[in-house]
């Protein structure tokens, strides 16, 4: 079934989020922690995190105007730090109750059953109940214009994940860690591994990663 | 176990791409296809595609200036157009094959196994392979200095999706679709439903959706 894109702008507007939001594949799930000057924790799910790069260590999440804790970005700004925690198969209900439109004098930490952990000398809080945990300083916001979102990119300062799901070249095993991805808005996937492939060369076929 | 941004900074550089990309989460996999005035076809698979807006409708994805289809992003930029094809799970060791670095006189399609599928009036080759393809047309190339990326975008001009994959209001349903996810840089996940939510409120516990 064919879609131009006059017929997407001509969609009823939630049909038009729910579809354009699908459509880029399958997307990370990560909850977003910081802590204002006067000690209010804030927590929010976002699933716009893209790599930027190795070196230095950077990641990207895409922030829209209208996102309900337009306060957690502020925080991210004038704070500097924030943590970016994975959410797992065992805490999808909760980490979906953060994206609800709590007043500012509300910690989603507490609202939505997580614990605040500090870890000195880091500032923000991470998830204490997330297996996997980034510790990230602001690096820049990069306004993007045709849509009136915001690139905000991040250094990462420190990385807590258990040894055992780290293989020996480095990856992270997402699906032993229980990492979900979302689909749309809304939805939640489970994840089970299909293959890792070996480097891709013209003059040879796939094969499977060896370790 | 913690690891500080010195000890991430202190891996080998292979280790370090592999952890660094597996931290961000899942990612979606697609397959990038493009034709040159000479009409030489490409094909490369990235997974750093990110939803940018819905109105209108357009989609980014983050490309390193090192990334073996040079050419294909160039095409993408002097042509004007280029298609995103869903990596399924049927196709992902042809797909993973797109990343060997072919010389330039060399089609991806052909040389990996993948039909090119051209849909007038539309320029750019879709994969015949793919259940959910999408036609895009260049917006703008954003440069992020800190790592020496660009985040390109691009406005979906039009959409080829089976209607049974769609759901009544617009979520298309990727795991239906056998959408895979992407970990690091040559992991493949295959994605099972866990739930959908319904639209979360600061007085309501989680519920599922409701169709």
């Amino acid at each position: 079934m064919k879609f131009t894109q006059a017929q997407i702008l001509d969609f009823e507007s939630l049909y038009r989020r729910n579809f354009m939001n699908s459509i880029t594949g399958v997307k990370s799930a990560g909850l977003i922690g910081t802590v204002s000057t006067k000690q209010q924790t804030n927590l929010a799910i976002f699933n716009s995190f893209v790599h930027i790069g190795a070196t230095p260590p950077h990641i990207g999440f895409v922030m829209r105007p209208t996102t309900v804790d337009r306060h957690n970005i502020d925080t991210i700004q004038s704070q500097g730090f924030y943590t970016i925690n994975h959410v797992h198969t065992a805490i999808i209900e909760q980490a979906h109750q953060t994206s609800a439109k709590y007043d500012s004098a509300t910690s989603e930490f507490e609202a939505c059953g997580f614990t605040p952990a500090f870890k000195t000398p880091f500032t923000a809080p991470y998830v204490k109940e997330a297996t996997i945990q980034l510790g990230l300083s602001f690096v820049e916001s990069i306004h993007i214009k045709s849509n009136d979102v915001h690139l905000v990119i991040g250094e990462v300062k420190e990385v807590y994940v258990e040894e055992k799901y780290i293989q020996a070249d480095g990856f992270i095993d997402l699906a032993q860690a229980a990492t979900v991805g979302i689909g749309g808005l809304d939805a939640y996937y489970k994840i089970t591994p299909l293959a890792r492939f070996a480097y891709a060369r013209p003059d040879q076929p796939v094969k499977p990663l060896e370790n």
